[in-house]
C-alpha cells in the first residue's frame, strides 16, 4: 500500500490492479474543494491510461463520505465566472469516472450529499454500509442540485429522483438500494467483505472484455435502439477476437478453467 | 380558501404560495370533457406566470381522481379531425404540467384511469391513498392508452408499463409505489397529512432554485449526459448567483438559519 | 396443435390466435446456433404479416429456456467477419420480436443466460418460474455481453445492469421481477396458469388497438417527450376510428360489453 504524494486523495494499489481512491478531507466531511477535485482528476486520469488497473474503488476517511463541495471556498468568490468554471470542473470530474475503461464502485459510509451523492450515482457500482444516508440537499440552501440531478435521474426513477431533489430529505442505505442508487448494502462491519467479494468477481475477468463492456455500455444508453445493437454486435465481434475470449469460449467447451495470465 | 368563477376546476390558494386545483365534475368521475380540460388549461396557463405561486396540487371531488376523457362526449363526434384536435389539447394540457415552473404533487384518491392515470404519471410528485387504483384501461374497449402511455413509460420500467397498457388492469397503490409511478401512500384518512408534508418541505425552499431546477430537471433528461452536464453546470451557475442562494449558503457557514423573505 | 416442419423451433396455434414457438434444442440448452437463429426468424417473419396472430408466446423445451450462443459453433470459426455477421443476426433476431405486432411473451423456467437472456429481455412480457434463473454470464468466458446489455439496460436500471454485466452472476426470479425484467413469477407447476392469464387478458383485446399501440410504445421510447406526444396523439385519433374502438365506447356508454368477432 503506497500514498500518494497529495495527500488530499490516498491512493493504494494491491497486487491485483485494484486501486483504491480514498478521499482524504476528513475534517471537512471530504467536501470537495478545488484542489480535491483537481487531485482526484489528477489520479483517475493517470489511471485511465494505466493498463495495470484492473478496478477502482472510491473510498472516504472520517465519519462521511462526501458531503459535496466546499461552500465555504465556494462562498468566498461570488462570481458568475467562477462558479462557471467550478461546476464545469466538478462534470468533468464526475463523467471521468464513467470515462474510465475500468469498473469504479463507491463505497459508501455515512452521508453522501450533493455533489458526494453525485459521485455515488456516477460511479458503475455502489457498496453502501446499511447506516449510511443520501441527499441531494442544495435546494435547503436555495442551490439546487442541478448537476447531482443529471447523475440521480439516470440511476433512479423519475419521480423519485425529483422528490429527493427538491425535498432535499435523506433516504436511507436501504430505500438507495431499492430505488437503485447502490447495488449492495452491509454491516458496517462487514462493508468491506461485501465490497471485496464484488471486486474479486471483476479482478477475475478478463481485463480486455471488461474495458470494451464498460465503455460500449454508457456508449449504447446514449442512443436509440437501432443504433445501440449495430455499436454492440461490433463490439462484440472484436471482444470475440481477443485471445482472452477464444481462449475463454475454448476453455469452457472443454470444461476446463480458462488458462489466462492477468496483470 | 377560495372558490374559482370556473366551477369545473375549484382552485384554492393558501397564504404561502400553495394552489389547490380540485377537479370538480365528481357525477361524472372527473372525466376530462373539453371544458374541464379547458378549464384545467386555464388554471395552469394562469399559475405559469404567477410568481406568488410556489406549489400547485391536483385533487379531485367525489369517489375517484379522475376517470380518463368522456367517453360520451368524444363517441358523439367520430370523426378523425375531432379526435386529432382532442388528443392534441390533452397532450397540450398534460405537457403544460410538467412545463410549470412550479412542482405539481396528484393527491389521488378512488381510481385514476387512462388519461386520469396520465395525469399522475405528469405530475411531478403524487401521493396516493392505499386504496387508491390505477389503470390505463382504454384497451378494454378497443382503444389503446398511447397518450397517457407516453407518461407512463416514463414513469415506470418497460415491461411493467407495457403489461398495465396490453391488459389493462388496475394495479394497487402499493405497486403503483413500488413501479415508480407515486412517491408516497398514506391510510385514506392521513392522505392530506402526507401531502401537506410533503407541500411544507417545497414551501420552506426559496422558489428561484425550485422554478429552475425544476426547468432544468426535464430538460436534461432529453439531453445526452454530456449535453446535460454542460446546461446543468450553466443552471447551477446561474442559480448560485442569485441571492437567496448566496444568503443560503452564508447561513450554512455561519450555523444559522437563512434569512429569507418569501412570498 | 400443428408441430412446425422445422423441429428446431415447435409451433403451435390455438384457435384464439395464441402462438407458441417452443425452442427445440433441448440437449443444448436451447442454445442459439445459426440453424436455430434462423428458423426462429422465418417464424417470426412468417407471424409479422399474418394478421389471425394475436399474441406470441417463446418458450423453450428441456431443462432451461436458453444458454445463449451456441459456443462450439461460435468458436469453430474464429473470424471477425464471421462473428460480426453472426452477431448482426442475433441483434436482428431480437429486434423482430420488439417489431412483431403483437406482443410477445418469454415463458421461462431454468437457466436463460447471455442471449437467452437477451431473450427474455426483448419480449414484451415474460412470465418465470420461481425456481428461474438469469445472467449475462459471457464476461466469465472473457466475452462481455454487450448485445444483451442493449436490451438489459432497457429493462433493468442502470447500476443492476451494469452488475449483472460485470459479475455475470446469477440473479433469482424473484429478483428478475424487482429489477423488471420479468413481469409475473409463478411457482413452477403453476407457471402455465400464470402465463395463461396474461395471455387471455391479451387475446380478449381487439387486436387493432394492441397491435397500433405496441408499435407506438416502442417508437415513441426511443423520441423526446414533445414528439412523442404529438406521434401519440396522432396514433390514438387513428385508433379511435377503428370499428372496434367506436363499438367498444359505444358499449361502455351503454354498460354493456363490446359486440367484437374476433378472428
Amino acid at each position: 500500500m503506497t500514498p500518494a504524494a497529495d495527500p488530499l486523495v490516498l491512493t493504494t494499489r494491491d497486487g491485483r490492479g485494484l486501486v483504491t481512491l480514498t478521499l482524504n478531507r476528513p475534517d471537512a466531511f471530504n467536501a470537495l474543494s478545488e484542489a480535491l477535485m483537481t487531485a482526484l482528476q489528477h489520479e483517475l486520469d493517470t489511471l485511465a491510461t494505466d493498463e495495470s488497473t484492473r478496478c477502482v474503488v472510491i473510498a472516504a476517511a472520517g465519519k462521511a463520505f462526501c458531503a459535496g463541495h466546499d461552500l465555504r471556498e465556494m462562498r468566498a468568490s461570488p462570481s458568475h465566472d467562477y462558479y462557471q468554471t467550478l461546476f464545469k470542473q466538478c462534470a468533468k470530474l464526475m463523467m471521468s469516472i464513467q470515462k474510465l475503461p475500468v469498473p469504479v464502485i463507491a463505497r459508501v459510509h455515512g452521508v453522501a450529499t450533493a455533489a458526494g451523492c453525485q459521485l455515488v450515482a456516477m460511479c458503475d457500482l455502489a457498496v453502501a454500509a446499511s447506516n449510511a444516508r443520501f441527499a441531494v440537499s442544495g435546494v435547503n440552501l436555495g442551490l439546487f442540485c442541478s448537476t447531482p440531478g443529471v447523475a440521480l435521474s439516470r440511476n433512479l426513477g423519475r419521480k423519485a429522483a425529483f422528490e429527493m431533489l427538491v425535498t432535499g430529505e435523506f433516504i436511507s442505505a436501504q430505500k438507495a438500494l431499492a430505488e437503485g442508487l447502490v447495488n449492495r448494502v452491509a454491516e458496517p462491519d462487514q462493508l468491506d467483505a461485501e465490497l471485496g467479494e464484488l471486486a474479486n468477481s471483476i479482478l477475475a475477468k478478463p481485463r480486455a472484455a471488461v474495458t470494451l463492456g464498460k465503455t460500449l455500455f454508457y456508449r449504447q444508453l446514449e442512443n436509440g435502439i437501432e443504433a445501440a445493437y449495430i455499436d454492440a454486435a461490433q463490439t462484440m465481434a472484436c471482444n470475440m477476437m481477443i485471445d482472452s475470449a477464444l481462449e475463454g469460449v475454448q476453455a469452457f467447451i472443454e470444461k476446463r478453467p480458462p488458462a489466462w495470465q492477468q496483470a
